[in-house]
């Protein structure tokens, strides 16, 4: 737990809350004046971080997300790398479905496997709400990382109802979402009742991780790009902002993503999010035009333009800050998650080009 | 090869050229009146019919795609089933590559994987122009099927320079083009050699298949969603445009079309293809709003909406027979490939639903 960035406690002074509040992350988040662009990445724990594969040499991916050390570990390893403006607790969308006893796994090369896909009315009876003794793991992890990080603020997160549904339904990563689509367009009574339960497991476990300190939260609907406009509207909708409503009276911002969500964007800022998270795809200038006015944006750096030369990495960084100016509040990120063989000095170089370009 | 449809030729009564150019799809694709919307569906040759799994059952694709007596047969099944307006030649975009020598496999369960992929210039030296001996299966199979299909137009097609690129580089399918995308930001003269080849390959390929018969083409550049429009500006933009205006004198029916495109139509219709193939997420009067007037477009189904009730099907269908009106001329089709598990009697119905609705 050591070469913690300058924000971190000092010993015998107490972080107060409404210094993680004040922090550039959080005023950004809320549409306040900043003095720079605060920056965090998607996926900034885990796989491109050579302390975290030698963590998980011997450990696998669930293994790691239920004991408290790693995630804390893990978590903070990022920070200490990229001096980052946010951390994000390590975990998975799949943690909060495997606490309250779905058979599932996370598959080295595949991802997510549900044992039984869901596709009846019986299948969903196991989808309870988490209480917070059935991830003490992660209230336990919060708990340490907030201690440890000072006035940096701790991201949570969960996935969103459809993305959580896709997984559930068709057991593993699909391209084509084909039988989570036949359930929403065949049998909408039974969607509605499976996006319900998810509602419910999802606001919980927001609000067991806000509860226990983290103090942002993003909702990951990382695959509802799939949908037309249209479907979402009335198949999708609904759900996130109960999600989102609900939720409202902690005070905290939310921010809410998903990938290729072009066609959706102005929709999915009407769930009530603080934050609205873009991918690549939309510049931001044209994604605060489709969100309207009062809300930050999120983004938005192609993660394969890490890759390319610096002074190519630096001008298309350049865009983003200077699209990200339309928003009311800009929180710089990729547009989709770090990839795996993403040099961590790049990432390094890119927080502080980000800070210095936008302080200026 | 019995149980055609009525529009077959009649023995002793030759069809003319005339008779085909004036179907009902090659007049829509002109922008034409037409008495009804035609419609085909794009993989409608495929894993979805049993007649066709039954050919595969000891056949790989990659000897289907090669067998000229299977292309055929394989071609006109979908046209004895669903009375569709148009054939599209039974292919694979890996054929043009496996022609000319490219160590490829089409792999059950994974898609196309490539040996050795390419990563530098003398990699890409096996990217030579198709000639017609090198696909003489192809051009004995349309010399068949324009026999064969009458008054009936037969679609030939070839990938897209990007959408090749992605295979050859990544060496399989990818869910984010990292290897494509460094190389295209990182090593741009190498990534413009790459797609000059492919150009070339494209443009012989297609215009092989036009020469032995095809009465239109479509060029497939499916994940090309996957990049920013300013990248596809810089990057692909000119490739196609290559491609499609070195085909122009040739006369025929030039279609485009990509999956998750909505921030690019606009930009992908300056490359100048008469039809624009939409996907199901951007609704088509909106589709042809950003294509502008002068251009058709075609589809946009969501492929998975074949699954649900018919009467939801019926809805969904005219909605997207109302939007389709918007534009210069509408080729009925889905949004993506008819999924393998689609019941092929749901798309019989809906070629009836479809000519019967617009006709009306």
């Amino acid at each position: 737990m050591s070469n913690l960035p300058a924000t971190a406690p000092v010993p015998g002074q107490p972080v107060t809350p409404s210094a993680v509040s004040d922090s550039v992350f959080l005023r950004a988040c809320r549409g306040e004046s900043v003095p720079y662009t605060p920056a965090w990445f998607m996926r900034q724990a885990g796989r491109s971080l050579p302390e975290y594969r030698k963590l998980r040499e011997s450990v696998s991916m669930l293994q790691a997300c239920t004991r408290p050390e790693l995630i804390t570990e893990i978590t903070l390893q990022p920070v200490r790398r990229y001096g980052v403006d946010a951390a994000i607790v390590f975990s998975d969308i799949m943690v909060p479905l495997k606490a309250v006893g779905v058979d599932l796994d996370i598959v080295p090369g595949v991802g997510p496997v549900i044992a039984r896909p869901i596709r009846s009315r019986d299948d969903m009876k196991q989808l309870r709400c988490p209480e917070p003794d059935d991830v003490s793991f992660l209230c336990e992890a919060i708990h340490a990382l907030v201690s440890e990080l000072g006035t940096i603020p701790l991201i949570g997160f969960a996935g969103a109802p459809f993305t959580l549904a896709s997984y559930l339904i068709e057991g593993r990563p699909s391209r084509d979402y084909a039988q989570t689509k036949a359930m929403m367009y065949g049998e909408p009574q039974l969607w509605a009742e499976l996006l319900d339960r998810l509602v419910a497991l999802t606001a919980a476990f927001l609000r067991v991780q806000i509860e226990a300190g983290a103090s942002a939260v993003q909702l990951f609907d990382s695959w509802v790009g799939a949908l037309a406009a249209a479907d979402y509207q009335r198949s999708v909708l609904p759900a996130i902002t109960t999600v989102l409503t609900g939720l409202a009276s902690l005070s905290i911002p939310l921010i809410h993503f998903g990938v290729g969500t072009g066609e959706l964007l102005r929709l999915m800022a009407e769930a009530g999010a603080d934050v609205m998270g873009v991918d690549w795809r939309v510049p931001l200038d044209e994604a605060a035009r489709r969100i309207g006015p009062g809300r930050a944006v999120q983004g938005n750096l192609d993660p394969a333009v890490v890759f390319a030369p610096w002074e190519v990495i630096a001008a298309k960084t350049r865009q983003v800050l200077t699209a990200g100016k339309a928003a009311t509040g800009h929180i710089f990120n990729l547009g989709h998650g770090v990839l795996p063989t993403t040099d961590p000095d790049v990432l390094a170089r890119l927080v502080d080009f980000i800070h210095a370009e936008s302080a200026a």
